[in-house]
């Protein structure tokens, strides 16, 4: 047999939320009526003025291939965000719009990092970002986290932790599976202490804008030599479209523009026109309003979890997660989702997909949903408990 | 300095063309009118019945992700062409939709291929096909090929050439930057020749359906384990959508979902949608007269070249590029291109950026315009011929 699976694929986990999520839109083919909280989707369409301006783009123009760094005018606004809500001022040279945020962390990753080298990273976290180090041939230095350090780590993490093979740090704020932000003056810590450790510090910036506390910082308003990266899909609402952004020092700008030109040669195009409207103050009044919605989930979905009996953490800062503790109710999270899909048609992401010591404790809610779909959740889910009590 | 680039950088060599492509843009801005010869995008827009789909797609839905193996309905479709183009039975488990053949290269040679293990392929060759197996830590093996094999691998090259860690065979016909067609029979043992040594065959399509002797075959007409790439782009006029496929043997489908699912979560969805209408008989009939424009487009440069003085090996079958030997003007053909665009607003690709022996006297020629503007180009080199001399 000539065709040999290559060992990288031994330690690529498949998302078992997939597996799920395929058993829902089964039950669903059955006339089943399914309720979904397992994908990290938010419910809401496209804002209007993405979707008018994508299909003007199609009506009136070819569509040709971008420059591979991206639209000129696409990084340009990106700039004019960074000025306007962070009080940044980017070169826009340093901004690199990619298919996705998944194409912006290949860049980043591909252009800093060697074989045998690691990451240091929380766990648990995001399950595909392992497995882009693994790709490489390198490794995911992943450190236990938990409600101490509000699922994040410290400065103190990061030395004790940090061995002569290791090139940086990679954190997500607001954090998935958790939805937890990291403060200011921790960001401001951590980045320093990787700095001061000679590496680098790596910022996933997909959930900002979905923060209900305070608006959040970006890592680079403490430090022009972090990389950050960042999505249109979650706050702007563009899942489908594909489309993120990188923003790198000066210092990579020429190997990420050859990097670019060499995995896919440009993002989508329609995608990028389409994106030029999503700083359009009727797209950001419309996002401001979402970001309320989202809130009032948040707020509803919490307080009916603790009503449940669920253990939960602080009520978390930012994206669209509540990552419950559901050690009352059975020590295997996995097999519980599973049976909860089953019993009730409420389908929510098992802790497995994120790693960490308490995995088999945890599930993920995702309130992508309105709150009467919620509170229909909640009773199915209550009625479900009282018939395994 | 805390940052440092991957080595990997060091060898993954810019695109030449990308600068020259740049040089031609801001001749354009200073008002110079500019043939361009160098990239590899037709100048047909997206057939309307593809541009339309993904109109009416964004006028009524959503646009949300789609599962990460692609959209079923397109799967199906892509499946039913294969049975109607190749008169091949290809379930749709084993085709997975990606965002470009770029995707689909990434997702098939991840799969594949382990750190410090090889491909052979042909050189000259398509620039970024080294850079891949790079980002994996494994290595191409690149045979030099010429006029005598039509620029392509035989079976006594392959063996020869074969190593303990060489894993497989990459192919492209029709070729790039040659536009060189491996005959059905070639093929056949190119495949079974890589098969018996222990190997895989991994066959770039993208230029499928731009034939112009007769059509061509799949590798899949000869092997059900070969790894077949194909893309929307060329044949389907969708560059700038970026979309194209992946067929895999029943053994890697699982390795190679896990993998879409961790890389990019799913294609575009816009682009799905749109392409859905790609293999519409409308459509297909309007591909057809543009392959019979492309055609006649190559038979007017051909002749045309060879008047000017260039020694062109034998007419190319397919693609749509002639790779010009330019040893009568030159023997800097990167110097060569750069004079020619600046004297005369002529863009083409010098060979450095395809590697081989004779790339310093070599240039790529796209006849991805029209033949009032070839002839115009034409016009021109010969002016800048006669100038030089």
């Amino acid at each position: 047999m000539s065709l040999i699976l290559a060992r990288r694929m031994q330690a690529i986990a498949p998302f078992y939320v997939m597996s799920l999520l395929q058993r829902a839109q089964q039950l669903q083919q059955q006339g089943r009526e399914v309720i979904h909280l397992e994908i990290g989707e938010p419910d809401f369409p496209t804002p209007a003025p993405i979707v008018n301006a994508g299909i003007q783009f199609l009506q009136t123009h070819y569509v040709r291939y971008t420059p591979a760094a991206g639209l000129p005018e696409l990084r340009q606004r990106i700039a004019e965000y960074y000025q306007q809500y962070y009080r940044l001022t980017i070169d826009q040279q340093r901004i690199f719009v990619t298919p996705g945020a998944s194409g912006a962390l290949l860049l980043a990753l591909a252009a800093t990092i060697n074989p045998d080298e690691q990451l240091l990273m929380p766990s648990p976290g995001y399950p595909c970002n392992p497995h882009f180090l693994q790709l490489l041939a390198a490794e995911a230095g992943r450190i236990p986290v938990g409600t101490a350090t509000n699922y994040h780590l410290t400065a103190e993490l990061i030395t004790q932790y940090w061995q002569p093979h290791t090139r940086g740090v990679w954190c997500a704020s607001p954090a998935n599976p958790t939805g937890t932000v990291i403060e200011p003056m921790i960001l401001k810590e951590l980045i320093a202490q990787t700095e001061r450790l000679g590496g680098y510090f790596l910022s996933d910036e997909i959930y900002h804008g979905l923060e209900y506390q305070q608006p959040t910082v970006s890592a680079l308003n403490f430090s022009d030599q972090a990389l950050v990266i960042n999505s249109f899909s979650k706050y702007f609402g563009m899942t489908g479209w594909r489309l993120g952004w990188l923003i790198v020092p000066p210092v990579l700008i020429e190997a990420v523009e050859k990097l670019a030109q060499n995995l896919w040669i440009a993002s989508s195009t329609p995608a990028q026109y389409a994106a030029l409207a999503a700083f359009d103050p009727a797209t950001i009044d419309e996002l401001i309003q979402r970001r309320e919605q989202f809130r009032q989930r948040r707020d509803f979905l919490y307080q009916a979890l603790a009503d449940l009996g669920f253990n939960l953490d602080k009520k978390p800062e930012g994206a669209f997660y509540i990552y419950a503790n559901c050690a009352k109710f059975t020590n295997d999270s996995f097999n519980w989702s599973q049976q909860l899909l089953e019993s009730t048609g409420v389908a929510i992401t098992p802790g497995k997909d994120f790693g960490g010591a308490q995995a088999h404790l945890r599930v993920r809610f995702a309130y992508t949903t309105s709150i009467e779909r919620l509170r229909e959740a909640v009773y199915r889910i209550n009625r479900y408990i009282q018939m395994s009590a």
